[in-house]
């Protein structure tokens, strides 16, 4: 297996980005984003995402120097217009805006509407955490999977973080609201895998495990069955109302691409409860009593939302990033 | 089946609650909040609760005629303290003032510690929606569900609710991080019945329909196996840290009844945004579209979270509420 070093990476990703027009700052930030999301583990939204967002740059989906700019603001709730530009710089502004509103008020909502892809959802609830606070987000999407009792693809899969500041490890959880991404189905297809639980309904109407299957139906799982998918329309909607901006439905009817999507980002500062230094030691007993917990298998171990990825995050600093070879060359080529 | 009228049903509780020690207003708010759960088709957290509430007064779980008392607050963020008192009452209060923030903030967080067993988890956010704001509110509960991987009952069911303000029918969605309570499965088991999907584990670890199996072995599922359990710590994190109050190891440890939880009651006005006048077409498009989705089972309707309470309530408006003549009668005895 092929590794590049976390540094290497960003660099070759800020010559690209460079090349395609942006300013040296974003350039640098976008290229930290994207690299950090492969070194945690995310390697779907990282290098192997990559090409695919140039792509999009030059097709004109994303718009590399566009910053998102005020609509609205009333006390610690603002509306931003992401004027297309790319979604992880955006979400990183939004999320930065939020947590200073936090930081001024005791918490914060940024709404951002015509946003593009945000990459990998979970970055925005680590930058919230390193900046002591309480941060939850969430995204819409194009549709792609079929409310509950339907077989037409009408909501998102609308990604949802919570994240909680820990000096040993902060709490990070990041979830979709399908119970698989068509791209984990695609991944255990072509490993002849069976999904680990049911993914969705074959195209008979009856749940299944078979991943292709399901990619042929176009009718994955909602978490939860009825509620992922009452739970993916409520977020979705939530956000489009927020910010004034695309709903799922309206992503679906306005563009081929995924472009024009509805954000909501939430910070709340925990330094302004009276009793915030106590939190850090409350939170490190309540995960020994999780981890603590008696195992379903023997030998199993019970952990918490982002404990894998800091096990990840510094395996990958130390060895360098594991990279499927032939998309690093696409990279290298770019 | 016997049906009892509304206004009825809140005379007999407001009788109970008021020769339980409640002075005048808060039995009227108390009562109605409980037959409005009934009336809403929420049986379980009606009139079918409300004898084992007077029990938790007479036991001094609940403190009749405690109120809320702020902690701190900084900007839209505020502490209470729910000392005890009736937990929807102390509910209603704490979105309430969530809503009050919303209107001189843009938006307002209430976190509320050492209350009890709010009830039904969607009045706050039909609350929330009726005031012209979107409303998210979340409670911890006493651990009642074993985190993914384990067995051992470490993490609560945890109801989360979103509501968004409609004017033909708020949208609402009311949650628990299970994918069926204990109460719902005895109702399967005591019918008979299978559950429709899987919801839990046997005794020897395989996911199963069968109820009494799961109702044996004390292993429900969350909602999306390992997503559920991850939201339903979070939820529970989040709300202890931002009341100080305890999280679901708290209240394992601290007591036998389910008392002393910690909720998060969220409120966004819709006013304050610039394009508010707006938004209930666009809710009402984006409804229609989904109505009209293509049904998975000939026949089939797609419908919208809290679409069946208003047909529901409407239905036991006008002919009674549909009650168990023993439980009635054992209220009627109280």
């Amino acid at each position: 297996m092929l590794r590049v070093p976390f540094t290497e990476m960003i660099n070759e990703f800020k010559r690209i980005l460079l090349s395609n027009g942006l300013t040296q700052e974003r350039a640098a930030l976008c290229a930290r984003l994207f690299a950090e999301a492969s070194c945690d583990g995310v390697y779907s939204h990282g290098l192997n995402r990559f090409p695919l967002f140039v792509r999009y740059i030059r097709e004109g989906h994303v718009r590399v120097n566009e910053s998102p700019e005020k609509i609205s603001g009333f006390g610690s709730m603002e509306s931003w217009d992401g004027r297309f530009g790319p979604g992880n710089l955006n979400a990183h502004f939004s999320m930065n805006r939020a947590i200073e509103l936090a930081q001024e008020l005791g918490m914060g909502c940024v709404a951002l509407r015509n946003t593009n892809h945000w990459m990998r959802a979970g970055a925005y609830g680590w930058q919230a955490a390193d900046a002591g606070c309480i941060g939850i987000c969430w995204t819409n999407t194009m549709p792609n999977m079929p409310p509950w009792g339907s077989k037409e693809s009408k909501v998102g899969n609308n990604p949802l973080v919570i994240a909680i500041p820990r000096s040993e490890g902060h709490l990070v959880l990041d979830i979709a609201m399908s119970q698989f991404s068509y791209g984990q189905m695609q991944n255990y297809s072509q490993r002849g895998d069976e999904l680990p639980v049911d993914g969705g309904f074959d195209q008979s109407g009856e749940l299944t495990r078979d991943p292709a299957a399901i990619l042929e139906s176009r009718r994955p799982l909602p978490i939860g069955y009825w509620k992922g998918s009452g739970l993916s329309l409520m977020l979705d909607l939530v956000a489009a109302m927020l910010s004034g901006g695309q709903s799922t439905y309206d992503i679906g009817r306005n563009s081929e691409a995924e472009t024009g999507s509805s954000q909501v980002f939430l910070a709340f500062d925990l330094k302004k409860l009276p009793d915030w230094h106590l939190l850090n030691d409350r939170l490190t007993e309540i995960v020994a009593d999780l981890h603590g917990a008696e195992p379903a298998d023997q030998g199993g171990s019970i952990r918490y939302p982002g404990e894998g990825t800091l096990r990840i995050r510094q395996e990958n600093l130390q060895l360098g990033i594991p990279v499927e070879p032939s998309i690093w060359q696409q990279v290298l080529d770019l």
